[in-house]
């Protein structure tokens, strides 16, 4: 009897996982339930659909359906899990016509993903106020702003960065609240951070730090948010005030969770009950630099952890380790990236840690286009192994940040750093690249 | 008495040896000594002038006079070193005036570089006929350029692509004659610079791979070329067939020479005899991945080397490790970069190697203007280290390079390489990194 995997979640995390199953197991019955309408869409492309960089919502599709029969994969849309048996090994499931049904496992893969987080503001029911998780999400808010003559982004993580760039290149005035002291404020610290938010407001976006909204005004339609007693004018309002991992269906099939409030996984991403796999947004990871269960939730951990779940699934052997939590965006036309930990959370964790920073450019002083980079590295003070890395600037941010995970990954030192051969012509890099420059700085 | 630190060159390696010794001792007297005009420019930047990117050829002038004065350094211009007596301790001088002096050291500095290599070809004296070194050399060619309707270089290593690149750029019918099989031998294998070959083809410059330039054709003046029996016309010819490292007046004074031809250092970049130190492209380096002397010839490693030589000149105490030899350039638009050994050259060396190539795009599929991009790898076979990688493509090969650069001189083996994290977001990558899927592909 071929084996039966079933898939909660089809998206970066549930599809991979699928298809790793697949490749794993060519005879393998292969089910994935999704709630949505849309499968296999790329959530993190929708910020750049409403910006209007990408023509439309269904070119974040990336895996169409013709991908899933190929790759016999039995899709299952508009249909909810209501329950997991793991001693009986079925899923319960409802479809959009309301028709229950029991589904039977051999392995079930958790890819449930998460939900965008909105904290209880007064008003945060009325209409015009958006959350962006789906593409109905985006859609949604790409018809509000077709009306909108300005916005209010409430967040400013990664998403709400992207989010309100998006309103600013479409002409919304737009402003961002934080109720924490900086923008990014997991992914930097305080002087990186700044360099983002002067950039950002140059380019005319206006970010509130340290503030919350105390109410989202208006009678049944958002009108605009009271903010430390002032009311800034909004047509419409987007929380984006985090994501939580969706752990319901796990905690009531007795599968444990961890203190991250994730789904705890092993390192072949299984969970505490036999047979069942998770990953992506759902499963807490190991910080790489700690050792200890942090968050991830980011599409490149959640893809890498599916593989994985899904080799496993199918009976085969592999591992996943532990994670830097690198990530990168760019913000009307700044790239923004980080690796590992920050200064402050590195302090926050116990570390002693030493940190530089340094500016430059990103080209030869006399290549016309240089762009100016920041670079910031966090290390540990007594065996000056690098721990963390952030770097703000105009180009080629994001091969910086793999060079530096991949530094990390294998343990790099400071000295290391220090003495690295780089690569240099004139058009595309500096002589001395600002990532060793900054490791030589921290060591004079 | 202050330290007497005389430093025989005045570019890339020479001004940075003779900053990193005033750094480390403010009191020296410092000396540098070129025969050329301009001291301090970029000789790097010379193809990108001809290319007009750069406005003019002072534009490269990286360290202007007012430098060597606030660092008090004695820069002394069209002043030949004549002889080095290491058992008195002076350099021979003679400047433009034919005046003779003899300069005493307590610490010598050979920064003496290269000249480029130009062989025998029939005609090779003619009008019309260049190499690339100089500032001089770059005037002449622009010069040439201006009157210029068809140009022939001979030679497809770096220098001469980005030459014949610049006369594409300038509007000349240009022909690049290789003596080789392929372009760019020493950076790339067959396979990737076929990609390389095809995409300049594609963009106006005829190539001509495994032929020599019988004769350069003309009375006094160059018109042509002769190739393999065909006459390819060409109002001037650059002769860009590489460089030999200037070990002259070091062999005169009986340092030892390695098999690579260029001056032995060791891990101080002291030479065979004592307080004579050198760095740049008249010395010979140690290879990360055989452990065998090979010649670098890179502007990044010759100011690596540079500070460690001024360091200790300066009696302080510096190492310079091993390389890989990791180069970049832009080609009309089109990236391409390499680090360590390509397969050819690990096959020579004695390693057993396996390969692998992967195409795939430096953006999201969805996301405008994501470019081609493909990555070769080479690793041992039997421990997985990785030795090599070449990327040719659209963005950020530069620093792809680099992560592959660090991760190879901290001994990151292919299945590290597979499981490693990278950062993404639709704007700037993939969410499968293309340098860790080649590494997935080569493990299957």
């Amino acid at each position: 009897m071929p084996r039966r995997i079933v898939v909660v979640g089809a998206h970066a995390a549930g599809v991979e996982a699928a298809s790793a199953a697949r490749r794993a197991d060519r005879t393998a019955e292969i089910t994935l339930i999704t709630d949505e309408r849309h499968a296999g869409y790329s959530r993190c492309g929708i910020p750049f659909v409403l910006a209007g960089h990408i023509p439309s919502f269904r070119g974040l599709v990336v895996y169409p359906l013709a991908y899933f029969k190929m790759m016999k994969l039995n899709l299952r849309t508009e249909t909810v899990v209501t329950a997991i048996d793991p001693s009986a090994k079925v899923v319960e499931v409802r479809d959009k016509e309301g028709i229950e049904e029991k589904i039977p496992y051999d392995s079930l893969i958790l890819a449930t993903g998460a939900f965008p987080f909105v904290p209880p503001i007064r008003g945060r029911e009325k209409e015009g106020v958006y959350v962006v998780r789906t593409i109905e999400d985006g859609e949604r808010i790409d018809r509000a702003l077709k009306e909108a003559k300005s916005a209010v982004v409430v967040g400013a993580g990664l998403i709400g960065l992207e989010v309100a760039s998006s309103f600013v290149e479409r002409g919304a005035k737009t402003t961002v609240v934080e109720l924490l002291p900086r923008v990014l404020p997991l992914m930097l610290d305080d002087d990186m951070a700044r360099v983002v938010h002067e950039e950002l407001e140059k380019a005319g976006m206006r970010i509130i730090v340290s503030r919350g909204v105390d109410e989202i005004l208006g009678a049944e339609k958002v009108t605009g948010v009271s903010v430390a007693g002032e009311e800034i004018k909004a047509d419409l309002v987007v929380v984006a005030t985090g994501v939580r991992a969706n752990v319901e269906l796990a905690k009531r099939a007795g599968i444990a969770i961890g203190e991250t409030r994730a789904i705890k996984v092993d390192a072949r991403m299984e969970t505490s009950v036999n047979d069942v796999y998770a990953a992506g947004d759902c499963v807490e990871c190991i910080s790489l630099i700690t050792k200890r269960p942090i968050l991830s939730q980011l599409g490149t951990t959640a893809v890498r952890q599916a593989r994985v779940a899904g080799v496993n699934a199918a009976g085969g052997q592999a591992f996943f380790g532990e994670v830097l939590g690198a990530s990168v965006t760019k913000l009307l036309g700044l790239e923004v990236g980080a690796t590992g930990l920050t200064e402050e959370a590195a302090k926050r964790a116990g570390l002693d840690v030493i940190s530089g920073t340094l500016s430059s450019k990103t080209r030869s002083e006399y290549y016309p286009g240089a762009l100016p980079i920041k670079v910031k590295i966090v290390a540990e003070r007594d065996t000056l192994r690098i721990v963390g890395a952030q770097i703000v600037g105009g180009e080629e941010v994001t091969q910086r940040i793999n060079a530096l995970s991949f530094a990390m990954q294998k343990g790099m030192t400071l000295k290391e750093l220090a003495a690295a051969e780089t690569c240099y012509a004139p058009p595309v890099s500096e002589t001395w690249e600002p990532m060793v420059l900054v490791a030589q700085k921290m060591l004079r």
